[in-house]
């Protein structure tokens, strides 16, 4: 029986080079080798280069690894907000964060908007004493995604507040000002097409003088994965804890390939399949754009409307060997989502919307 | 270039049969799947049914999956903790999972001994109002372990009080009666030989009523990964966030693999293995056991002091493609550290002390 195609948006695809790596991590033993030894730095520092290289990510902005985006919300709140966070919440995802923030005992306000709405800056009144805005790039549930210069905007109202930016379902995609955005993180189920596993947190020196300001204060930081140890151990290419040493190969090795294909190919590649999936959508009759406003669609998690059932959808692909995402939650029958990634290409989203339109036109 | 075989303590050699599993996984997308669906359920289900099996474990209590055993370390402690837990320090993990009491604003008690000693459980006051035994089963850094009927002692003198047992570097080898211990916890890249980046929690119903209880009491209780929250999910057979599904996977094969070969043939083993690595240290002119205590020497980790230096150690096995654990920290010259986990055979440990023999008597 063939394999699947997933345009899932995550887990989804692995990227086409991981079977080849993962033969060179059995090779080379990296699921035997001490996480306190040389060739695990080795595999650290390459990682974090590629990553740097790939994201254009300054000295400023360190780069730390830890099990999950959802365990580095929890991060997040505990080490760089004593009180209050701001979350404009879009999404399932933005929502969850928010509620991570009460479940920890702060005091946080949130900015609430439908479901497949999004955010301008213009509208966002930011409190006096908030200590972080949480954004969410990319709603991987609704498909809604903010434009970098609105993010940027909601610095400017408060140029003290820590910006932080959940890019889970969009990085290396964007093209982030590192000097405007304190912190961004991302987990490599998505883009990099990676088992799921490990998520990544950049932060710059504010974040980690913010968690020692606190700790200073006696509060509660957390334990081995607050940013003093995160930070601590970093500078020896190293993490507190063992750590998921195979996705940290794999993802330097992903991200190198990314390198080599080039950014500006891959982001390239990225527009052209988005307009081609956007373009088919507005002509079907069964299907239609379901983020109405042009600018809040995102480029990497496509999602659209559907007048048939969304499992009706994926069996009309089963001949194909094709799975799309269904709709998330309420919106699991109504809705289909599409990852638009790097692991998928050019060709196999035109094979995709082939299908769909012979289909259901 | 042969490959090493590795007897370190973990990171470890992977299980034998893993490069197979990998293929599988592979073969079955199981990186690409969706952690909500009915694929991912039937794989937890799987791997908890097997660890079941493997380790005998009741209904009383359930199983849960984490990214690592340092984060269960922190989760017990926000879960099941409202002030004071006990910990019985006898090496360098069992004072980190006391220093995480400390950081996370407990009152915690310590109860130490020398590196290289264990506890006799008469020895032990545990206060009033303690609320938590912390003990560590299996300690890696110094080759101490302490019996299972020791560790029931200890719920005797103390019965209101949860028993958090550490056994990241013995599972699946010691035998636990469930009726005394609330909570074991491990992590897979010592005994399971998988890569590491997964920790598996087993609770009973009362670590799970002290957390309702601590939350009702309006203390938090941490997030994704709160006890409420992983029993919400699990028994859906899914997990809060999006876990490491290909080690989930994995652990599920290789804990299948130990059922066929049989618990009792893979307790045999590790007595032989671990009776040949003691008579030879015994006798050795280079080596001496590390723990003078009979009682108190690991079966899975064996701790020896060496004369000459374990990197010089580790030298002379290189033309034997063979690698042994450095001590730890302090001792990191002045000691090794051999794995006795089921991935080795007893052909190959017989192999490494042949080796040792012939460089160093």
């Amino acid at each position: 029986m063939p394999q699947k195609l997933y345009f899932t948006v995550g887990p989804s695809e692995l990227y086409p080079t991981l079977p080849a790596h993962i033969q060179e991590a059995l090779d080379k033993k990296i699921g035997t080798i001490s996480h306190r030894g040389k060739a695990f730095q080795d595999i650290f520092k390459n990682c974090v280069y590629q990553l740097r290289t790939l994201m254009n990510i300054p000295d400023t902005h360190h780069i730390f690894f830890l099990s999950s985006a959802t365990e580095i919300w929890e991060r997040i709140l505990q080490n760089c907000v004593d009180q209050k966070s701001l979350h404009l919440v879009n999404g399932s995802f933005s929502k969850r964060f928010y509620e991570f923030a009460v479940e920890l005992g702060k005091t946080p306000e949130k900015i609430q908007t439908d479901f497949g709405k999004g955010f301008f800056a213009k509208d966002i009144a930011i409190p006096n004493t908030c200590e972080a805005i949480c954004v969410t790039q990319n709603e991987t549930s609704s498909g809604v995604c903010m434009p970098l210069n609105e993010i940027y905007l909601l610095k400017q109202k408060a140029p003290n507040a820590l910006l932080f930016v959940d890019s889970v379902s969009s990085v290396p995609y964007p093209d982030y000002d590192y000097k405007i955005v304190d912190s961004v993180f991302f987990s490599v189920q998505k883009c990099f097409g990676l088992p799921a596993g490990l998520g990544v947190w950049i932060v710059n020196e504010k974040c980690i003088e913010k968690a020692n300001l606190l700790l200073a204060q006696k509060k509660s930081i957390g334990t081995y994965h607050s940013l003093p140890s995160l930070f601590g151990k970093a500078k020896d290419f190293q993490t507190p804890e063992t750590p998921n040493v195979w996705n940290i190969f794999l993802l330097g090795k992903v991200a190198e390939d990314m390198n080599n294909k080039g950014i500006q190919q891959l982001r390239k590649e990225t527009d052209t399949k988005a307009a081609m999936l956007y373009e088919y959508f507005n002509s079907s009759k069964n299907f239609s754009i379901a983020v109405s406003e042009p600018v809040h669609r995102s480029a990497t998690t496509i999602v659209a409307n559907t007048a048939i059932n969304a499992s009706e959808v994926n069996k009309k692909l089963e001949p194909y060997n094709m799975v799309v995402g269904s709709g998330y939650s309420s919106y699991k029958e109504t809705q289909i989502r599409i990852a638009n990634f790097p692991a998928l290409s050019i060709e196999q989203t035109e094979k995709l919307i082939e299908a769909l339109k012979k289909e259901l036109q």
